[in-house]
């Protein structure tokens, strides 16, 4: 069977986009000469509409999507990931009102559809709906109940949905023991470091357990915080790896499935598919949302360098533009080296200086404001000019702040973290050098080499302010990736002091957390739509 | 029996503070003569903890802490809200390091307990975990299986958890077969206009339904953005009202279930609940977070004369700070009513003139903004200004954005906009004047009669940018909590370009909301937890 795999980058919403794209890559994968093209998970809506689902007329307009694939079906059979819809709840219960607003009367179900030469063979409802992390599916989704298996020019085919595939006892089991050859996981799998390492791992398991074929097939593009990178693959019954795609590409590849030999899995590097995952993530965030150029205040230190190489690399040197925003505190280097990295990445660079706007709040304000308070106040002069000249050049901000800096609210509300999306809001400070290290001349030496300065006050230096980095990010890793309580950090052998402060200031900052721009996740655990703590709580382990 | 019901406003994640006080209202329903006494849902940790559930040690701590309680029981019976936790996933799983990490080997239950005596009685667990709205149950527990009746000075007691009396078939009927004669429901339901209404109609209907004397005990209090407004109620198997509690306040109500009398209804005004709601929610932001002042920017209109007056009640007239920040384009008359509000309220008025900051702005900048970003560098320099009074004093910002605006993006980001908490961002513009016309003479009429204008243009009106109000919030109405189509609006015959138009603007504007303060909940649809749009999205129906 010659097989079509489409790594499709939906627009989430824009079921005619969506639609134009899959007919056309159906004619691509005919003129191949395939037998079955693959979609992702939720193709012709985009993973994930969230509340979306509930609006009136949706569920039909996906249906109507979906008679227009099928129309669009002669002579090769198709696998579309939508939605299905069935109405059973009725009558006058007396319910909670919003849970009536909530999709009320209709139960939806995350499918994917076999259409076989003009036709609707069947339908498979996703039986395991995630509902942690980024997942929010049982907030919106009925699950299937069963599954099942296909015939499809005399093979015999299972299809499940993305975490079907995670679960033990899932619907591989159940498609194997009814004689499925080949099973197909429609995915729509978030990047995070190490994520395609470990969907290989699993579909080898599965594969291997159950002496199938297994083809992995999942979705590619931005879509606001999260990054699906593709990377889908084959495996074969042993285990083995037989067809692996490119990362972050839309594309059709076409598959013969009789003659694959086994090839080695690739090498990956984290911080290289880090680099990819944010850049796709900014350029998807700017471009689907329909703007073309982004500003970004550059300060001479390292993770605002970083952000604009970054956003080069994602939408060209003439989409960006730098904007350095010196104080009376600004060193002659930090101006050095703003200037130096705008040079050598052949940016736009403003210098618009902050001291008239401080000044004149300083005089119009009761009293001259200290401390923090003029700390903050310098900061969100920046943020102001940063957003003033977006909105005249119809542009968008990229926030610099990093991952480090919003966990322990090292940074300045309606300041330094304004703007759309954080590209390396993910990234802790230690990653921020590897990643910037990686730009090589792009990024001058001395941004990389001198010690990080938020220059709000007169020889401020980050690790007065804080503990150092190296310990800091690994306190963090531990409290936001793995929930370490204090006493397992203390354990860990880091000092309970310093453990007690990171504490503090990671559960009293989450009030800034909340009005945060997008952080694009990369890191098992981002802050975002992933991670949802109480502003007001007292717990303090 | 004498039953002592206590509607209790806990704290999330102070597990030591719900201790102490369910210890003593222990003790003091015993001096009252109490057999029984119930509290709300989760009042160990407080309703609702969110991913604090999946930090190592919490379950632990709760697990003591309910051990606590059981050794305060002597002499008395206690229904208690916590969590159970079991260990039962193990292994190495292959699956998805994100759900490893939240919760990983754990199972978690929404319980309540039965305690009598210095003895652990029983356990019921939630059988019904709502996923919709602002509730986000499936994420973190898991549903128990099966209801049970418990005997206690000879009386058939059943207990479930608020949703399980929301759906049909639920535990009340299973506890009512076993020959419950006496159903608890402990609950944590959040206030929206019409609830108390709505949740003593279900309990009638599920009391008659199986001949049971329901016992309803909410917890009160504002947590974040939801408001629990308590109003717990007891009625008989006929369905008639024995007994109800006051809302919004924190106390233990006894009982006697035998020498009970139908009584009335209150009568229930929708306003008046709403400004206590907003006012109970406001209090508790600031002082759950240890705070005790507040600032909000007065700009002689009607949306931050009704913040202040809400903001006066909730903290008293010393604790309010208000700013007005007049520009060139700032009316006469705006300032004689800002100045006049703040003398009615009896609060303090600092004057801070923006337009030396602006002038500093427009100096620094490349060009001088025009158009839009003129009038957002105004509303920004406002914010900023804002802030670092906020910030010198230690004080909160209370945004004035009501729901109307938010809905259509009529604001500046970092600008109006900012702040800890928006307590009108729930209320439509016309609501906004009907709970404003509830404080009399505090608001000057004059601030109540004049047509609304965001005074960022000279002669700018509200209505020269946006539908009337009047059409304008009817459509919005239809478009949020009911989840209307275009088709739909345009059926109930709103003008199909008006439509289109807010249809547009409400989409367009959800990376606004996406960095909004938290919106206190007061309608069955809140901006907030419990709506989630995506921002990158093209749909426009």
């Amino acid at each position: 069977m010659r097989l079509g795999i489409v790594q499709l980058n939906p627009h989430v919403g824009d079921i005619d986009y969506n639609l134009e794209r899959i007919i056309s890559y159906i004619a691509g994968a005919r003129d191949f000469g395939c037998d079955l093209v693959v979609f992702p998970e939720l193709s012709l809506c985009g993973y994930f509409p969230f509340d979306l689902l509930w609006r009136h007329g949706f569920a039909d307009r996906m249906e109507s999507a979906l008679a227009e694939v099928v129309r669009n079906s002669e002579g090769i059979g198709v696998i579309v990931g939508g939605i299905s819809a069935a109405r059973v709840r009725g009558g006058a219960n007396l319910t909670d009102p919003s849970s009536l607003a909530d999709g009320a009367g209709i139960d939806l179900f995350n499918s994917a559809f076999l259409i076989s030469d003009g036709r609707l063979i069947g339908e498979e409802r996703k039986l395991h709906l995630p509902t942690f992390d980024v997942y929010f599916e049982k907030r919106y989704f009925t699950p299937g109940e069963g599954a099942q298996v296909f015939e499809l020019h005399g093979e015999r085919i299972g299809i499940n949905i993305c975490e079907d595939l995670w679960v033990e006892d899932g619907p591989t089991d159940t498609q194997a023991s009814l004689g499925a050859e080949v099973v197909v996981n429609v995915s729509a799998s978030p990047f995070f470091v190490g994520k395609g390492e470990l969907r290989r791992r699993l579909a080898a398991r599965r594969a291997r357990e159950n002496g199938v074929t297994l083809v992995y097939v999942n979705r590619v593009g931005g879509q606001d915080e999260i990054v699906y990178d593709g990377g889908s693959f084959v495996v074969s019954p042993e285990g083995r790896l037989l067809f692996q795609a490119p990362y972050f590409t839309e594309d059709l590849y076409t598959v013969d499935l009789e003659g694959l030999r086994p090839i080695r899995p690739p090498r990956e590097e984290g911080i290289e598919l880090i680099r990819r995952a944010i850049v796709l993530g900014i350029r998807d965030y700017v471009r689907k949302n329909g703007f073309s150029h982004v500003i970004i205040g550059l300060s001479g230190g390292i993770d605002s360098a970083l952000v604009a190489a970054l956003a080069v690399e994602a939408l060209g040197r003439e989409a960006v533009t730098a904007v350095f925003l010196p104080s009376e505190i600004t060193s002659p280097e930090s101006r050095e080296d703003a200037l130096e990295t705008a040079r050598r990445l052949g940016i736009e660079l403003l210098e618009v200086p902050i001291a008239g706007m401080v000044d004149a709040a300083e005089g119009a304000l009761p009293q001259r404001p200290s401390g923090l308070a003029g700390e903050n106040l310098q900061a969100r002069a920046r943020g102001t000019l940063l957003m003033t000249i977006a909105n005249e050049r119809n542009a968008l901000v990229l926030a610099t702040g990093n991952k480090s800096e919003i966990a322990v609210g090292y940074n300045t509300l309606y300041g330094d973290t304004v703007g759309a999306i954080a590209p390396i809001g993910d990234l802790l400070k230690t990653d921020v050098y590897r990643l910037a290290a990686r730009f090589g001349d792009l990024i001058p030496a001395r941004v990389l080499e001198k010690p990080p300065t938020a220059e709000l006050r007169p020889g401020q230096r980050d690790e007065d302010d804080l503990p150092p980095y190296s310990l800091l990010d690994q306190v963090l890793k531990g409290l936001i990736e793995e929930n370490a309580s204090r006493e397992e950090l203390v354990a860990q052998g880091f000092p309970e002091k310093t453990v007690d402060e990171i504490i503090a200031r990671y559960y009293r900052s989450e009030y800034k957390r909340n009005q945060l721009p997008l952080v694009i996740k990369v890191s098992p655990k981002a802050f975002g739509i992933g991670r949802r703590f109480p502003i007001t709580h007292r717990y303090r382990n």
